[in-house]
């Protein structure tokens, strides 16, 4: 499909796509950008015929694929040195979390000659790390496109997530946002901040109840256990999104409240009993596996 | 270890303590009094050998021991019922997941002569009814036993849990409610509220957005899919420490909103960071699987 493929940040997700362009036999060339050298020397025992770039240089000139993996609060630094060796032959793209940041900083710091398609695959673990990749991670999955006037380059983007495994969508960068603050963003603050309650709670208590957490509050741990530097920079990035989502979620759980502290059993109920539909169809939407428990065996 | 055991509800919990009685040979004959025709043709299939009542009648005064398994709105009913057949010499208990009301229950209405100790094992899932139970259910799970002056009964109890594979931990009954607060009915809450949050997000931007929830909804909508009958009872058994956790959450949430609002960088990484310190440790106590994702495989 390619000759030469760039991968810039190569952890957890980047690494992924690494192994999956292995296995799919995507591009006779594979090179890495990464900075971190403990990462590195996991990522050769991945593959003995990897070429690592120190920087983004004239090396970079000759590439027809460049993806960004690292943090979204490295792209702007990334952008500015590609422009100075990019070719507008190569195709460039991201992972990003969010869209809007990022259509604002092509718009207004990418090099015009240049092509930059934005992706966002939905996958991911609370893991962090090229040592956790999986050639699979994307396999199922969603991988959302932010619609280009760029159609050929839109349709090359589209070939590569299909060949990895990915369904794909296309979005407007708003929509995308939008979107996502409530089905990934809000979620991720919420099991941040129920754990960070829960530590307060500790402290406050002086009360080991962390040894008590099977009864539900160790599934919320595992997603507040997710890369601080990555969310960080989602939650900064979608602020105004966040913002709504949040206020959202506020004015419920002050409902609920009031229905617990006024005994209000009808409305509870009903609450309680219609988000069983949601569950529903996240099974049927293949979103889930459908076993209880995640199919998590007994410890 | 008895002659004769009394499962009174037999879902989830109880069906799957009577396959852990049948598995462990700890009652000669076993006695189930259960509501639904569905539920007993379901548990019949479960073994061929166990006694039906239909109701708390005279045939319960022979019993040893008598397990409590229905939702906790309906223990006042059943424990009337029980002050006119039970024997002192059998001993009650049951599984419910708040203990101060069930202790005002026992001094108010419980005849004196009758001896009710109070477990709550901690384990469940989101799925409801006898087909879902497992005799593995129990096994190196905390099983909470409330404080009593009847050391006998305390031990004998105790013995029970063991047998079918709980790990015992003994508390009072403020201490215990306080407790599971946090760790347990707090975060049920949380994800039934996030879930209804996502209802009126889809309403009212008239998007399917369940579509995507593999970006970390999904794991939200499983704890938000338990047994609405036995969370209402739940939250309204243990309403002034749910206030209390609810009021302590949404004090950190603001504080996020915050953080996020005016990019306060250095305060929200910290929070984002420490959130890791519990999932660890959740991991050494063996509170959840350690392998990335629950071990849940694509899908």
């Amino acid at each position: 499909m390619f000759n030469k493929i760039l991968i810039i940040g190569c952890g957890l997700i980047g690494s992924s796509i690494l192994r999956a362009v292995i296995d799919k036999k995507i591009s006779k060339k594979i090179y890495i950008l990464e900075k971190s050298k403990k990462n590195i020397s996991k990522i050769k025992k991945i593959n003995s015929n990897l070429n690592f770039l120190n920087k983004v240089d004239k090396n970079v000139s000759g590439i027809n694929f460049v993806i960004l993996c690292t943090p979204m609060s490295e792209y702007e630094k990334i952008i500015l040195k590609l422009n100075n060796f990019l070719s507008p032959h190569t195709l460039l793209t991201d992972v990003g979390s969010t869209k809007k940041n990022l259509l604002k900083l092509k718009n207004k710091k990418l090099n015009k000659k240049l092509n930059w398609i934005m992706s966002h695959p939905i996958s991911g673990s609370e893991v962090s790390g090229p040592e956790y990749g999986n050639k699979n991670l994307f396999k199922k999955k969603w991988c959302i496109i932010i619609e280009d006037k760029n159609k050929k380059a839109l349709l090359k983007i589209s070939k590569f997530w299909k060949k990895i495994g990915s369904k794909i969508v296309f979005m407007q960068s708003d929509e995308h946002d939008k979107i996502f603050s409530m089905t990934s963003h809000l979620p991720h603050l919420i099991a941040y901040n129920l754990i960070k309650t829960a530590q307060d709670f500790q402290k406050k208590n002086k009360k080991n109840i962390i040894k008590f957490s099977a009864g539900g509050l160790r599934d919320f741990s595992r997603t507040a256990a997710s890369n601080e530097i990555m969310w960080r920079d989602v939650f900064f990035s979608n602020k105004s999104n966040m913002i709504k989502v949040i206020e959202m979620f506020t004015k419920n759980l002050n409902g609920l409240k009031k229905n617990i502290k006024f005994s209000e059993d009808k409305k509870l109920i009903k609450i309680l009993k219609n988000s069983k539909k949601v569950r529903k169809q996240i099974i049927e939407l293949k979103q889930d596996v459908s076993k209880p428990d995640f199919g998590r065996k007994n410890i």
